[in-house]
């Protein structure tokens, strides 16, 4: 029924995907912003006398001793072989050796997920030799990955909006396998597909839409990283089934403002950080996450100059702050403005009152997205 | 407390409002558009031997019986006399003459209130020679028309998304009126005010903020206005206090990714029409407009070659259709595309199986919004 990708000599590639914040305040499951910290894969495939499929995981960086090895439990492994199923192939007979390096922190709203399972997608091109399109890289990921947010910022770069379009059930068959079951939870004894399970599906296409807004050269990316995790689930436990009507066109009416006005010239730190209030997820996640409320609210371009808005990163607990940094030099990756830097050390200072420790750092916004480089 | 507005011999101005329309799908009280029909305003002020004012209103077009052309009663001049009386002034001691034609249906979803409450902001201004900036003008619109998505575009023409900001209670004192009672409903014995009558308010600042998107001019506008009216209470009547969590999700989505797919190269009509689809708003006025559901869900790109998307405009009951033109020649003002006569056609063919009686009319988006002209 399938049968091991086909091996033709040795190969090498790099795979790099960025983090990503999703949400941008009133954009809660629409919008996405690619930020310059990065989840790499380096790739090699060997032709192995056994011809036999040894793939061998080792990880550097945030969370390298808790993410699993073992390529049927980890996510991005996980996802090369959903991709390679579906083409009826799985990993090739040869010794596959992936190095990860993970500088997007877990469990953050910091597009950890997003990240693993491009990464996935993309690694099972490679393995497979299917060179898919990045239309079609991106109905993969969102059929394991339900949020177009941060899946599209990670995989195409920039600031971007995107909707989940609504799949006919028509779209899904021939497979009987539900759409929540892609990639269904891990069978204690995971392990190679066996000849007489189902296939999983492939994708519909244009499973997501989106597109990019542009975003001005003059903003700096201040990202506040508190020592403590959120679930996804919980932070989704907490938001409630249902909405006030004001509420809502409270959201419709700063979405649409905000997408345009971070790209005028000159920016308006008045509408921007008006533009970035919330009224969907940010007020029902303030019991999770302590001085959430203190930061988005009391912190305004009057008290901080230069400071655009403010928000919660994804689910959180990061906090992502928008600073202009009009007139100053523009600052390498890594390294903050005077303005960036006071209004990093001012929600440090906040999140201190609390007893949690914090780190921020000053990033860009990724342009490129999701790179998946053959080593000729 | 007053006193009457200086007069310096003869003048002459003429006020234009383009027609608007509102929400576009998603972008419920959020997205408006304005379009090349006008409420049009031709006023001459003459000294006259008695110093008394005298303010004579005529009328043309859409609803010319119907308007009241008692100046106290009229929206247009009511709202100039607001206008004028927060400046501590009332009409010139003058022959006022008002000549208005109107283009603009009534009650059809077309933004006539929007357009009249526009042209009283920019009456007053001239009558007063406030001299009000844009944003000014804007402020005081938004203090009687409490939608900022018609307004905004009436205004500034083009394709525009707003947001109402949240006032403080300090921004409205020192007035004991109410915001809600700015312009109070008028009295039967409406007249001139009373030396004891309090001023009413000057608006705050910045009330409410916009930002204008692109818009191809590839694209036609098709309007349908069925010859009945949907009054605005009776249609905000019919929505919900609430709702769920995943229709709000839906319209956020197709918002964000609306606004800037109208001024991609090329126009991509799949990623459009399902971009103009909604859940807060069109699926609850279907019972108040016959033949809505299947005009909005079941003509599509496929169905109608050219078709972008389709939508009710405002709250209805006028349809908006727009259409691509691409490779077509660029109709003037009035003249149809093959492509926009199919589909006015269609809209039209669809309502008269309910026996209900269309006009369909071809338009462009105006891009000078609002003007305020003088005659030397």
């Amino acid at each position: 029924m399938f049968s091991a990708a086909p091996v033709a000599g040795q190969r090498k590639w790099t795979i790099r995907v960025p983090a990503s914040s999703a949400n941008i305040g009133p954009g809660f499951d629409v919008l996405g912003l690619a930020l310059t910290r990065y989840l790499t894969l380096e790739v090699s495939l060997s032709p192995c006398p056994e011809a036999e499929s040894k793939v061998v995981l080792s990880y550097t960086g945030e969370g390298a001793k808790d993410a699993p090895t073992d390529p049927y439990k980890n996510l991005i492994t996980r996802v090369a072989l959903y991709v390679l199923l579906s083409h009826r192939l799985t990993f090739p007979a040869a010794a596959v050796n992936i190095v990860i390096d993970n500088q997007v922190p877990f469990g953050r709203g910091m597009g950890s997920s997003a990240a693993a399972v491009v990464a996935g997608v993309l690694l099972g091109d490679a393995l497979g030799d299917v060179r898919l399109p990045q239309e079609r890289v991106k109905d993969y990921a969102l059929m394991v990955e339900r949020h177009p947010d941060n899946v599209t910022a990670a995989l195409c770069g920039g600031f971007t909006g995107s909707f989940l379009r609504m799949l006919e059930p028509s779209e899904l068959a021939p497979s009987s396998i539900p759409l929540a079951e892609v990639l269904p939870a891990y069978p204690p004894n995971a392990g190679p597909p066996q000849p007489g399970d189902e296939l999983p599906p492939q994708p519909p296409v244009n499973v997501g839409r989106h597109v990019r807004y542009g975003f001005s050269k003059e903003i700096g990316v201040v990202v506040v990283v508190p020592k403590f995790e959120v679930e996804t689930a919980k932070a989704r436990g907490a938001l409630p089934d249902s909405y006030p009507r004001q509420d809502v066109v409270f959201n419709l009416q700063r979405l649409a403002v905000l997408t345009a006005s971070l790209s005028t010239s000159p920016l308006d730190p008045n509408v921007i950080w008006e533009a970035m209030r919330d009224k969907v997820h940010q007020p029902q996640r303030e019991g999770l996450i302590p001085g959430l409320s203190k930061i988005v609210n009391t912190m305004t371009p009057s008290t901080h100059p230069g400071l655009l808005g403010i928000c919660l990163s994804g689910a959180g607990p990061t906090i992502l702050a928008l600073v202009s940094n009009e007139g100053a030099t523009k600052p390498a990756d890594g390294k903050a403005t005077p303005q960036m830097e006071a209004v990093g050390e001012a929600i440090k200072d906040i999140w201190a009152q609390d007893g949690i420790e914090v780190e921020w750092l000053a990033l860009d916004v990724d342009d490129e997205g999701a790179v998946l480089r053959e080593h000729k």
